[in-house]
This record gives C-alpha cells, structure tokens and sequence, in this order.
C-alpha cells in the first residue's frame, strides 16, 4: 500500500490531554497525519484560529509525522486537497456518537472515498472537553490536570487578566 | 369514523428530502395534513416564515390532502383551530427522540386530546438535518442531492450571492 | 380514504396498563386495530399464546373495533394477510427506540407499505414492562396497580400456587 | 457521624415542581441542603440570579434546614466554603445523564471529597424543564401545572406585560 | 434527623473494584450500609449467595457500619425489614441508567418512602462489570487488575481447576 | 512504518452484508485483515465456527491481504500471537457503542498496545444484525437482502428443512 495519511479535524478551542490522547494514537496508525483546526467562526472560538494552531504546536514539539494547519470550508475538500481520505474522530460519550455518526455520513455521501474512524480516548479523559475547561478555566480553576501548561497560562490570561 | 386531521409541525428552515418523505409518509395515513411552519423567531431562521412556506409549496406541487401554514404561538392552540389533534414528526436519532418524548408528553398535558406519533423517515435520510445541510451549503458544498433544487438554489443564493 | 386498518403486534407477556393505554389510543387512530399475540416460543413465555389472547380479550371486554389474535410468523405476511399495512409500536425509552427503529426498517424492507408508527404512553406507565412486573410478581409483590386485576390473579397462580 | 450537609446547584431559571420535588426528597435525606443558584451570565438567564433566589424562597416558605443562596464561582469553592461535599442532581433524561456524568467526574477531580449523587424526580415531572416552561409561557400558554403559581405570574409578566 | 441507613443491593457474581468503590463511597454518606446480596437464583449464577457473600465479606474486612446479607424477595420488603429506605445503585452507561431509572420508579410505586440515590464510580471502572470479568477470566486472563485477589483466585478455581 | 496488521473478531453468525462492508472497508486501511471468527458456544450459535469461516470465506472469495480464523481465547492473546494491535468494530447503533466501548476499555488494560477502531457501516445496513437475520429466516422470510446467497441457502436449510 502507498503511504497512508489521515485528518484529525476539530475546533481545539483550546487543545486538552484528550485531544493529544487522540493525536498520539492516531500517529501510530498513520504514515502522517494532519491536525486540522477548523476556523469555527460561527462558534465565536475564545482563541482565533492562529492562536490554536500555535498552541497546539507548542504541545507537540516533537512529533514526526503530525501536521498542523488551520482550514476553512468543507472537510471533504481538505480531503482531497491533502489526499488524506481517512478521517480521525474520538468517542468520549452518546452524545459525541449521534453527531459524528450523522456527520460521518454526511461526508461519505459528499465523497465516497473518505472514511471516518473513531477512536477511544484513555478513560481519564472521559469527561474532558474544551468547553468543560474554558468553564473551569473562566471560573478560577486549575485547569493544569486538563491541558498543556501553555495552554492554561493562556486560558488564566484570557479569562483572569488582573490576576497575573 | 370522521375525517382524521393532521399536523407536521417543525421549522423547515429549510425542507429537506427528509421532511419530504415524512409528509408524503403522513399523507398517506390521515385525510388531511396540515404542514405548519413555526416562525421560530428565536432560533434565528435563515429564511423567513414566508420563504419557507413558499419553499415547501414549491416541493409538493401536488399532493392531494395537503397544506401548508405558518404558525406562530403553542401547538395547542393550533390543533383547536384546526380541529387536527393529530401530531406528526420524524425520528432519526437517540437525542431527537428525547426532545420529542418531552414535548409530545408537555403538549398532552396543555391537550388531553392530542396524540403525538412518531414515523421513521428513510434509512437514506437517517444523517439528514436542516442544520447540517445549511452548514455544508455555506461552505460552499453542493447540497442537491439532500433537498429540492429549488431550495438548494436559494441557499446558494444566501450563502454565496456573487458566485452566481 | 378506505377504512385503515392498524395492527398492534406483540408478545404481552402477560399485558398491562402500558400496553392497554396504546391500545386505547391506537383505536381512536384507526378504524380497526389487531392485536396481534406473537407466540414468541423461542422467549420461553410464562403465559401461552392462547391464555395472552384470553387475558387481552378479558382486559378490553367492550373495545370496538379491536380485534385480537394470536400468529406464528412474520409481521409482513400477517400485514398482507390483514390488509393492515400500520405497525403500531410503544416508546418508553432509549433501549425501545433502538430496537424498535431498527424492527421497523427491515419490515419496510421486506414490505415497503408496511408504515411502523410509534405512540407515547403515558408518562406513569413510563417504568412499566412485562418483565418487571413478572418479576414483583415472582417475588410475591402486589402488581394490581400495573395489571388489570384478573391478569394479576393469574401471576399469583402461576408464582404463588400454595398461597391461595 | 457529623452533620450532614449538601448543595443542591442549578440555573433555576425559573424552579420549576421538578426542582422542588428534587429539594424535597434531598432535604430528607441530608441534614442541611443549601440550594445554589448559579448567577449563569453566559446563558442570559430570563431571571437575574436574585429574583430566582427569592422566587425559590417563595416557593417553600417552611422548609426546615434548606438555605436558598447564590454563588458565582467555581462549585467546588462553594463546598469547600461551606463545608459541604454532597452535591445533589436531578435526572430526567439520558441527555441530562451524559453531562451530569461528566460534571461529577470534573468536579470530583478537581476536589476529591466531593461526592454527586443523582435522585429521580416523580415521573409526572419526567419532561418538565426550565426551558420548555419557558417555552409555553412565552407563547401564551398556561404553566401553573408546571410552576408555582407565584413563578407563572412572573413569566407572564415577563412575556405577555400587556395582557395583564 | 435519626441513624440513616441505606441498602445497596445487587448479584455481585463476583464482586468487582467497581463494586467496592460504591461501597466505600456510600459508607461515607450514610450511617450504616447493607449490602444486599440478592440470590438471583434466575440468572444462574456463577457463584452461590453465600460465596458472594463471603467474597464481599473478605473484600472489606474493616468497614465499620457495613454489613453484608444475602436476601431473596422484594427489594422493598428488605427495606421494611431492614428499616433502610434508601437504595444505592452506581451508574456506569447509559444502558445502567434505563433500567436502573426503570426499577427506581418501580420501587418507589411499591413502597413510597424508598429513595434510590445513584453514584457515579471512578472512571477507571467505567468499563468493568462482573460479566465482562467472567468473560476474561473464563479465557484464562488476569483479572487481578479488576477485582480482590480472592475474587481473582476462586474465578481461576472455577473455570480453570486443572492449571492450578 | 511497518506492516500494519489489524483483526476484526466477531461471532459472524452469520456473516451479513453488514459485516461484508466493514471487512471491504478495513481492508483498505490496513496491509492485512484477520477476519477472527469467536468460537462463542455460550451463546449457542446457530452455525459452528468451522461453518461460519466457510460462510465468510465463500463470500470473500478475492479478497486479497484478508485472512479468516477462528479462535477460541482472549482477544489479547490472538493479537499477540498475530503481532496484530488494531482491532476493527462496526458502529451501528447507541446500544452497540456502549458495549463496545466497554470491550476497547477492557482490551486496552490487558494489553496496552491494543487499539481499537470503530468503524461506519453504510447507512443501508443501519438495522442489519446477524440476530434479525436469523429471526427473519426463522419465520420463513427472504433474507437474500440481507446475506449472500449462500448464507441465505443455509439459513433455509437450518430452518426450514422440508420446504427444499
């Protein structure tokens, strides 16, 4: 078989432990793999788009193989722009799985050759989204058991700039 | 007995092949069905209550027994004008059926006599919403092969006006 | 339309409130409504076919229009034998949905005018299965208030024969 | 062993019979029950956090040994201020579930003794929510099967300030 | 308020760390603990009533107000006899919750005073359940990472006499 | 990267074209798929294992870098012996997702390098199960949708031997 590459798309707004739980598993499936960080600008994201590629970098430093990028338009045009027809998704709760389901045949409908594969977080991630750490994070919490130590600092300026 | 009346409620915001194969479903199975677009100004709706009344007319040219109405106020209300005490919606999902069971049981309770039942669209239309349809049509995706082309042409229209 | 014909196929093992309620409001649904007593001998039933169909008939003693009987086969072939293409079916809770919705989509493959529509108990008999009160009843609990009284008289001689 | 006390925490936005079925069936099982109204700014709540605070006081009047209060924080700050590492929830629905599944788990994380315990309202109130309360009041509908009669007057000032 | 007790019942064929951090986190809520062993007779269980007892019994050899008992009827008759109105159950997935949710309201319909509080287990155990430990030990794999090591030596004495 | 290996167990009575699609899929992602038929005698299977790898292997005739097995173990074990860490599921439904998910969590704790991948059959084999295939047959339905030919033939002459 040629080389095979595969996507992980999301918003990672910002980037947690569960998020890199799914990077590092997917890299050991995949010859490359590319992070694609969605623009989500109807999601009113805390971080712009450049902001959560950078971080998302600054947690991989040293990754061979993973790929960051920002993106802006269908997934499967991505697909076939970087001819990386797998598609990477992790499965935390019910919830996740009628979405990405629904959303996994919504792309194979609008290219046949893209595959979505969902992978399971380690259990200690349960529970963890980027939505449940922006709440903690805004109401004054440690969030360092939850994400990469750059990641917090950022949240703790974001959210709490008098603190410092 | 007399005649049976029913009701599809629901935002259209806008048709799809999905609600489409509920209302010619439910046509089949009451005298008449009322189609009733609610204004959901709370929602934010992309296109008027007007233009999606016009869009649904515009995709069953001809269907005996059936019409379409705006709403705007409790299901309830309209049932007794109506004299329809009939509901009718669609499921597809685990996370429908849960909103759905809570409002057919709080409309029972406004209305004794109201009866809300439940169809099963096509399996093809399983992945199928408004919103995910919208989502792929501002991204410039084409969208004809889950709604009419009338309603593709108007979301094209809407989302990507100097591309025409 | 011509008289619509509904079929209300199960195993009612032995029937209770939930399954009388649906039946209840299937028959204001429909012109007639067959009760359809599946003989269900791979679930090892307590009850036999014919004492189900005995109870149900003893349960709705003055039901116009309601019709019950047993049958051995596929749903699809009783439908086309009755001419009865309306499936009804009561949703109490996730697990049903799925099973249900699956039922339906392969009897709709196997007869495509077989339409499978799903009605809303009411919410107190929401708890409510064949299976728990077998087993209050085996435990020697008080199942008058979930089963017509001579269907709990029949559980206390199945379970309890010496208390008499 | 010492006193027991919990939090109930919520939005209460208004408290619905569901909240106080909940508060009712707590408060016989703890010693003292503090009920938390979160402030919740980010969700534009129809109420200010005091007039939800005094509605609930309103609502039950002689209730030994529950306190009514706000808090704006994190929940583990208002156990650890109050001494108080119960935390009491009410489940309706499988939705409901998955997130309340995950909060015990992030707040358990973040502060080990505390401990979230899940109680089931009466069924009756299976599908009663703030925001389907909210809902029907806003359309002109009655809620005082839902509400205390003093939080359905608000809501139809709130909505309808004409009517009155 | 007066000695609160509470019961936790279930098969416990074997009991599981899952088990026994319910165990211990209901200690700490309630004056006295009965775990309730029911004898599950029609479930054909692994180990008889009295090994699971004595298994549990040597799980926690020094858990002050915890008592272990088989019982063989009504839940609610134990907690008459027992004068124990509160249940314990540990919520796991969704499917835990249906059923649990479903015999909650049961024991509530047959005896009011009875409140069935649900905790949630380390998220470690998210995945474990005495049915999924059989399976891997009838396989002949190590199970001491999920259960008590006498619960680990007798599985292996019961599937694999002979490698002893 | 090296060769990548990766198993899809399961008990494969019998093979759908629900399975059938899965197998086509993962053999794509991967330079070599054991297809690894589960003994499984405590759910007393309708076909023996050897019939069941004779099913799949008539209905795979050409499918190269695809191998079928049965095996009789852990599902650790078979990956170690098979230096084969992906282990491939299909996702159908919510009911399936839980279980699984649970099997990839346990697999996982046994041997860490396990990696389980889930899958989406194509949406037409939503309510496919090897289950309702059987029970189909059972009542003397045309299963051809559903199977292959060959496994049709055999379920025919399991169920219905003197209707040849």
């Amino acid at each position: 078989m040629g080389v095979r590459r595969a996507i992980y798309p999301g918003s990672f707004d910002p980037i947690t432990f569960g998020h890199l739980d799914i990077i590092h598993r997917a890299s050991h499936l995949f010859d490359s793999l590319i992070v694609a960080v969605a623009q989500s600008e109807a999601k009113q994201p805390l971080f712009s788009a450049n902001e959560r590629v950078s971080l998302i970098k600054g947690a991989i430093p040293h990754a061979p193989g993973v790929e960051v990028r920002q993106f802006d338009g269908l997934l499967v045009d991505l697909a076939r722009e970087e001819n990386a027809f797998v598609v990477i998704r992790g499965l935390r709760a019910i919830s996740d799985f009628e979405f990405e389901f629904q959303m996994a045949l919504m792309n194979r409908r609008l290219e046949p050759r893209l595959e979505t594969i969902f992978l399971t977080p380690k259990e200690d991630y349960t529970f963890l989204s980027s939505r449940i750490v922006k709440e903690v994070a805004r109401l004054g919490g440690d969030v360092t058991p939850f994400v990469p130590s750059v990641v917090a600092d950022r949240l703790k300026a974001k959210y709490l700039p008098h603190r410092e």
